[in-house]
């Protein structure tokens, strides 16, 4: 199986999920429904979905327990990312080329939309529907609402304001991004775990892998701002360093940062040797995650 | 019991849990943490959780068990409060006589504290400590999103931005009210109804006691806008009219409002009739909360 293949068919599953769970863009009162769908359908790769989705692959459950969950974190990720481009933080016109929530809907609406996203992933985890077995479910809210919270995505991005334009050290530095995209990470892959019902040395190889990995993606994503195609990117270049980011090539230097890439994506197949072939599939969606260029 | 005593001890036990549930002050990132203690703890009145506690005595429960639920009611009742207060919705400085979030801590943190707090709410109602039985703590997940999700609250703050400054009939104004304040009482009534295992009939009383209370309880902050005492609310008198906002006296008159002030409490005590001698305590509450003059 070609990665690139298997990617894009979850890809295609995972947004007619989306689909499905967010409400018609036909209901009263119909600006926030668009205004949610907008972001949610803007183009994401779709990572935290799809690393839930492998757990299930992994551990050979059917795909549909897991959908949920999935998508719940995509919502979750889609309200922070609107969220974070409001003139009061980032302020940002643009978002995977397209223009971002506020400058469509204004910034009111954008507010609400984030709130709506991170609000409606919590209804779907606890619609009777989407359960098979509560306890796995408060697990899974319990890993998530702790990932996307104060000790983990907010606190990311909390720091990150705070040191805009001033010198960071490389602790500050490591817990921005361990917090702000690392932490939603490792709720994916653990998510994908829990509703396996994996056992805590499998989940304890996922965690170690998914800390890796997400480091990873965050350094390639500093990297891709130096020296990307914009084209490809959908995003200007150069912004880290308009916004006087600090970030891992501009704190190490770009070779320094390339090779932690390397060093963080080894670690994560390590991390996962112990679940023999069953870890194949992460291997390759890692492999894909640190060397892609978008 | 005086009702007045039996509410301020409840209001202190309220605001000792959410000393406990709140990370202290002392932790890194520092702000974030300020800022939610600081609208957390700027005097509300603690409806939502007194009426989630209520649900205990009613059913002659232990208050421990309705605690967390009680305390991620005022959780998501606070975020909403810290998120309208902004200038990109309702642009409001003060709010009980303090200055609004944003104007203490700036936006950008105003934004992450609601944000925190939501997400604080889910993560305490799924914290293994707090659960008794999963499949009740899954219900009130369920009832506490849907209430404060587009369906709910948010879609009552869609309508009345979206009805700013222009003319509203009153089918929407009844929309408003009944979905930005009303689902979050509704909400609160039911919850500790669920978490106490009421019977579908005793459930169905609940709600339309809550439904008929929470829409009294707005029409009342409508009348108080318009004749209260300044420095009992701790707020100006007249914004609804400054920011060109319909209500129940603009629409109806003062003194149609005031009656149906009247009808709607005297329905809230219909509707629990059928608890019997139960009731009563919910019944006083209806009372004081119709007759508050702040």
């Amino acid at each position: 199986m070609d990665i690139k293949d298997y990617l894009e068919e979850r890809i295609k599953i995972v947004d007619q999920a989306l689909d499905r769970f967010l409400p018609s863009e036909e209901k009263y009162p119909q600006v926030i429904y668009k205004s949610m769908r907008y972001s949610i359908f803007a183009g994401g790769k779709r990572l935290r979905p799809i690393l839930v989705l492998a757990g299930a692959d992994l551990f050979n459950k059917d795909l549909k327990g897991h959908l949920p969950a999935a998508c719940a974190l995509e919502m979750i990720h889609t309200y922070s990312l609107i969220h974070d481009d409001l003139p009061a933080m980032d302020d940002d016109d643009y978002r995977r080329g397209k223009l971002t929530n506020h400058k469509v809907f204004g910034e009111d609406i954008a507010i609400l939309a984030g709130d709506a996203l991170l609000t409606l992933a919590f209804e779907i985890l606890s619609r009777e529907e989407n359960i098979r077995d509560p306890l796995l479910s408060i697990k899974v809210i319990g890993e998530l609402s702790a990932a996307a919270g104060i000790a983990g995505m907010i606190g990311g991005q909390v720091v990150d304001l705070e040191s805009e334009g001033k010198g960071v050290d490389r602790n500050t530095l490591s817990y921005i991004h361990t917090h702000k995209t690392g932490a939603l990470i490792r709720a994916s892959v653990r998510t994908g775990g829990i509703l396996s019902r994996a056992e805590d040395w499998e989940l304890k190889a996922l965690t170690q892998y998914a800390e890796a990995l997400g480091l990873a993606f965050q350094i390639v994503d500093d990297i891709l701002d130096i020296e990307g195609e914009e084209e490809k990117m959908g995003k200007r270049r150069g912004m880290d360093s308009v916004q006087q980011k600090v970030t891992y090539p501009s704190l190490y230097g770009l070779s320094a940062a390339r090779e932690m890439v390397q060093e963080l994506y080894n670690e994560s197949l390590r991390s996962i040797e112990i679940l023999g072939d069953r870890g194949n599939l992460l291997k390759q969606i890692a492999k894909f995650l640190v060397s892609r260029d978008y």
